[in-house]
């Protein structure tokens, strides 16, 4: 194997990919890149079981051939070289020479034929979805996910396609993070896609809204190719909470308030909290105002926001934590915070549609 | 106590003084900021015993008087308000109330009475130094401290002056840092000042060449003023190393190198060390060419460098990071290496001038 390449389109090309890189196996040949030099094409292959990503760029390839070598150390040299081209080759004794100007890097490098190959996706159910519609999709649904494995499939986003339609959502026991989307297809398919990987193709995905991802769907994978780039990621077992039981249909109090407005107020209140507990914070509703307060041992804070209210008057305590973070990826300037009881759980969403549902469950506090 | 300011004032003031905010003390309040209001001056105090951060900044008085609120808390409620005018005033039961538009913080207070004062220091030894040039000193000097405390002293700058004269020096056992300057005094003294101190009076230094800093010498104490803040630091006690005799006055072989080059060079060879170890670069100097390598279970890499040699082809070794860390804050594009056997310690200076020394012990090597 020899090539020659630019060292910037290599930086950028293993930058892609590295984040598939396994760092806890013990299977050493996982911390690795797979490199493969054929026609006029380098590609690059990484994998940790769950997640697999292939990128191919160009490069001058003299002999064609594979390696691979461990992804940190190639990362680090290729990233401390100087500007002009790089000379990459396979020694007899299995180093792999990187060479540019003076420089003569000899590196061990790992069996190509031991590395997992990721797998054939037949590519059938074919979505074609805008890359900036899909990213904030993702930064919609995702923070929603469990953090923990107790219960695997909520650390995944259900992504639901019907006739015209995709649907995301996310929830963790305590709140729901549903986005809904109009898209040009006539398949229906019903996957969780593991938190892990919907981060990572939103990484790779930089277009604009010209730019297409394009998904395909299989009992047990997702594929997503973004330009050069494939990304191959084990679906999530099991059975997803039915989450269309869980949103209220009706509301008693529904009031109309500024997003920032609320999420500042709410950031203060949530400085008196301490970590590791329940982040308490207070909205007490009544006609034309809402009182945000909080207390602990360290102090209180009380504030009061303008608002339009419909329906009755209410308090109702939330967790800091998960108001916080719904209204952080909430785009529209103005929205309605809907409730039933004191009990129930509160929904945020949009005034001028109903793409984006946020329900976080109360705390149930001794008195008010 | 009570007074009206505006709250992005009162962050950059609070910022100033955060540094010497105790985090380990088990003493409650110096996890505080003292707070004073009088005439129309809001002065705000830290210190964790060792170092001590005064700071007064303009605000609209309405009631002297002092309070000591938490550092944390009281830094993150000023970030987080709007940018209207912030109300501030102690009431009866010793909270401290924040007023802001209609956000009202009651937060616990600490007895003012109770919070150490800072040393008064007798402004008799005088320095008057530009800030630029000490920023640049410390910068030159305070990386080559020693980081555990096994000898304290190796652990703060010994800060040297006589007539017209000022010396900084920092040494840990394995390398020398000295940077020399030339001063308008008088004055003769010998202090050694923690590392520490020396980073945060940097920080606080934002002033261009026009800019001093005042520094007042005690037998315990130095004093160092900037615009509108003191900065009091314990000295170390104890005696610092003779460094002129370490240092080298003559040289076997001398070499001409380009300071980036060579930096570069050896952070490529570095790149192949493993952590914890040590680090090795070995430099193969002959006629014309300086030739760099390294090598590990993991590869090797070997380049040449264009130089300029006077005296003796040599071979000799360093640990990577000690010349790399030196090399870092070498301002000059062009220095001179100095060794004289490979068992003695390499000097770093500039082709111009001796103001700055960078002293390395070499690694013996059973072979070259």
């Amino acid at each position: 194997m020899k090539f020659f390449c630019n060292p910037k389109t290599l930086i950028y090309s293993i930058s892609i990919v590295q984040k598939a890189v396994s760092s806890k196996s013990t299977l050493p040949i996982l911390k690795g890149i797979y490199l493969e030099a054929y026609d006029q094409n380098l590609r690059l292959v990484t994998t940790d079981m769950e997640l697999g990503i292939d990128h191919i760029m160009d490069a001058n390839i003299i002999e064609e051939g594979s390696v691979v070598v461990d992804a940190r150390l190639f990362s680090e040299i290729i990233r401390k070289l100087p500007d002009s081209e790089v000379e990459i080759s396979l020694k007899d004794n299995n180093e792999l020479l990187i060479k540019c100007d003076s420089i003569e890097f000899n590196i061990l490098s790992y069996n190509p034929s031991e590395f997992p190959e990721l797998p054939k996706i037949k590519e059938e159910q074919v979505y074609k979805i805008p890359q900036d519609l899909f990213k904030n999709m993702i930064r919609q649904t995702v923070f929603a996910t469990a953090e923990d494995g107790t219960r695997p499939i909520l650390t995944g986003v259900l992504v639901e396609t019907g006739e015209g339609m995709l649907n995301m959502v996310a929830l963790d026991g305590y709140r729901v993070a549903l986005r809904k989307s109009d898209i040009e297809s006539q398949l229906s398919d019903k996957v969780v896609i593991p938190g892990k990987t919907l981060n990572e193709i939103n990484r790779i995905m930089d277009g604009g809204e010209d730019e297409k991802v394009q998904i395909s769907l299989t009992d047990n994978h997702a594929l997503f190719t973004v330009n050069n780039t494939k990304l191959v990621s084990r679906l999530l077992e099991g059975e997803f909470i039915n989450y269309n039981q869980i949103i209220p249909k009706e509301f008693k109090s529904r009031i109309k308030i500024e997003t920032k407005q609320l999420l500042d107020s709410i950031e203060r209140a949530s400085l008196l909290g301490k970590e590791g507990r329940n982040n308490l914070v207070k909205f007490t509703i009544t006609d034309e105002k809402m009182i945000i307060n909080s207390n602990s041992e360290l102090g209180n804070v009380h504030e009061e926001i303008e608002i339009e209210l419909e329906g009755d008057d209410l308090q109702i305590a939330f967790n800091s934590r998960y108001f916080i973070e719904a209204l952080r990826v909430v785009d529209d300037d103005v929205i309605y915070l809907e409730f039933t009881t004191n009990l129930s759980p509160g929904i945020i969403k949009p005034i001028s549609n109903d793409n984006t549902i946020h329900l976080i469950l109360p705390v149930r506090l001794a008195s008010y």
